[in-house]
């Protein structure tokens, strides 16, 4: 393989490496993965869960930087540990007692590189090769291929509109005991799912705790997206239902704020948290990072910029799902999320999600097909579509050629086979 | 384990988690693994290998952020992708095809979370549990930390002053391969290695070039300190000896910035960097602090700022060594560095480096005893001295109290035992 011209250095040189033999040096779990989502660059993004970019607080953001290099440079351009920065940690836990009722500070706190990062941070700390983790299906498939990466095996949960199902969870813990493989994680997004929109009501939550705790699994809540509320707040978390014991919640700043600032956290007992740390292997995250982020948070403008990405996201949310309903009703029914970013959206018996999203993608139309979403099959009958990131006029075109997309495939025999069409939640 | 007071919301309360409980359910690794270098409190630090706190170039940076933001608030604060923001790729790339006459494009590299994560990338992507990984002897520690952590089986190979040792490492290699578990990827610092300041002649660069492509393993250049040169330019890279094959070198902006930016490199061809990508589980390094990067480094305040540390460095190198040679002369031997941060300390036969590290601390003095950083065994008779980060006065201060500390030692039979007292480059 032939990848650089120009002169060597080398006397003699050195004989050149085939693609081939490289694929033969990498670690085996690498050809095992599937391929991460990609970024769309159709002119109708609704694929990306970001939030909208014309909003973005990115003065106030400058100004934090600008203040924070001021005020201490050494501080936010040296190394700041592993675990961030402390006055943040605080922050983060005053917040996170405040909603849990529990007696939380900065100890109780890691600061992740996004809250993806934190996931791998839990993988890395948990997870061996051949331990179950228990995720639903659907779920975010990040944390798929994370958890996949350090060789889980992943066992898969029905949801349906309230999220995760109860009995089919007791069951695959029941299983995986008799089998001699007892779960060791049980992924969850209770609040807003990714990509099912769906979130868990209390009396399910306070069963789940109960489930994880007599099968002695340790319950990671993935909460990326509370905040973006749209029907008031959401139940309590998981984590305070179950009095933090055995939970891992992850939070971040990327929906509330923005995703390029790759800042999000774990919270968990401080015993958990110091392994979290200690599974960490790239001298923690940039202390510049966490002292804007603050410096941002004190300022007063988080709490007016929140306020107004909810009322921005409902109308959203809103006017998608009545474009929806207008331009796709004879194809699909969904159901409306109480918060986040997604719809998610059931196809006519028989559509195949895929050739909808290809035939969407033709009109400039990014959507993503279920099958991601599942660990185990399924989705086939299932797409996500973001609402967050146009504006409404933008989000009603691009639906309107959605339908059309969903006409040309209902018309002209883009149905999926039979035993294909066994998915969706 | 109670580690949360205040009112649970739980009916019923969920059973508590001991820990033991907890670390029974810990990937096994992780008890494994030593524990990561901490970070000094004591007032004088020789300890952490970063910049000179005072001339980081903060208000620089300040006002590039302010420029990115205004820019494209959007590119800036949105995922980047995983391969990092392709503007600063070209640069770096443009770079490294100038050092090494190579036709490098952004395609060749991937930006990592600083130089660290750039090691944990490539351990994620190529080592699997077993696969062996060849290190000096003595090697900067938290690459040993990484690699462990992928279940890699290190064989370290002995140092002398001018870095790796060919004879020892050819030899390895053989026996590695006539057992049947060839080496996968060798590690080297070539340039002003940490911790021993040694830089590999090009003479020797050639030979580990052409015995690695004998045994077809991989090379991982640490590049971290290059740039600090203190006697101009450093020989060719291994990177460009090699022309490129069967080579990942790994850089970073720690050093001639900043340690809190968190922006680093892997330099490779596209296949690899494509596997790189693909082993990302982080959704990708802050876009803000790439472009933030960029916008500094095109401003020309780089090449000024770089220009004035190696000045700034040169003398803080050559007063600590004429404070070695005052203060310390009788307990210990060096040998001046070509750059980077450190003076490598050989003690006097039968003195331990942990008493004397032991010593200096109990006189505010923090420097590294050189056990961490020998994979197999080794360095109780070396201590890591960072003449970085204080300025002149101040380590004429800190290298006196050491001094002071080397004498306690030496007289009240602080003395190792001579089993214990092979170690040392």
């Amino acid at each position: 393989m032939r990848s650089y011209a120009g002169p060597h250095v080398s006397t003699p040189p050195v004989p050149e490496w085939s693609a081939a033999e490289i694929e033969r040096l990498l670690a085996p779990v690498v050809r095992e993965l599937m391929p991460p989502t990609a970024l769309s660059t159709l002119p109708y993004d609704l694929n990306a869960g970001v939030p909208d970019r014309e909003t973005l607080p990115w003065r106030e953001l400058a100004a934090a930087a600008t203040r924070v290099l001021e005020a201490d440079p050494g501080g936010a351009l040296t190394y700041g540990g592993a675990q961030g920065y402390e006055p943040l940690r605080a922050w983060i836990a005053a917040r996170q007692a405040q909603e849990t009722g529990l007696a939380l500070d900065a100890a109780h706190i890691t600061l992740t590189s996004g809250s993806a990062h934190a996931i791998d941070n839990i993988a890395a700390t948990f997870v061996a090769p051949g331990d179950v983790v228990v995720v639903g299906a659907p779920t975010y498939p990040g944390a798929l291929r994370t958890f996949r990466a350090r060789g889980a095996r992943l066992v898969a949960v029905p949801q349906d509109d309230d999220g995760l199902q109860m009995a089919p969870l007791a069951a695959a813990l029941e299983r995986q005991r008799a089998s001699g493989a007892p779960a060791k994680l049980i992924y969850v997004i209770a609040n807003y799912d990714n990509p099912s929109g769906s979130t868990l009501p209390l009396r399910r939550r306070e069963e789940l705790a109960r489930i994880a705790a007599r099968h002695r699994a340790l319950v990671v809540e993935d909460d990326a997206y509370t905040g973006i509320d749209l029907e008031g707040p959401p139940p309590p978390s998981l984590f305070g239902v179950a009095g933090g014991q055995g939970m891992l919640r992850i939070g971040t700043f990327s929906k509330t704020i923005a995703t390029g600032l790759r800042v999000g956290w774990v919270v968990a007992s401080p015993a958990m948290i110091e392994r979290l740390v200690y599974m960490r292997f790239d001298n923690g995250s940039s202390p510049l990072l966490h002292r804007m982020v603050l410096a941002y948070l004190q300022s007063g403008a988080h709490e007016r910029h929140v306020a107004m990405l909810r009322d921005l996201y409902r109308e959203r949310r809103d006017a998608a799902a009545a474009a929806l309903v207008e331009q796709c009703e004879p194809y699909l029914t969904f159901r409306k999320p109480a918060g986040g970013f997604f719809h998610w959206l059931r196809l006519r018996d028989g559509l195949d999600a895929v050739a909808v999203a290809r035939a969407a993608a033709q009109r400039g139309v990014a959507v993503t097909p279920g099958r991601n979403y599942f660990a185990a099959g399924g989705g086939e009958g299932n797409l996500r579509l973001v609402y967050s990131a146009l504006p409404v006029a933008r989000l009603q075109e691009a639906i309107a050629l959605l339908g059309a997309a969903l006409a040309e495939v209902a018309s002209d025999g883009g149905e999926r086979a039979v035993d294909g069409g066994t998915g969706g939640a």
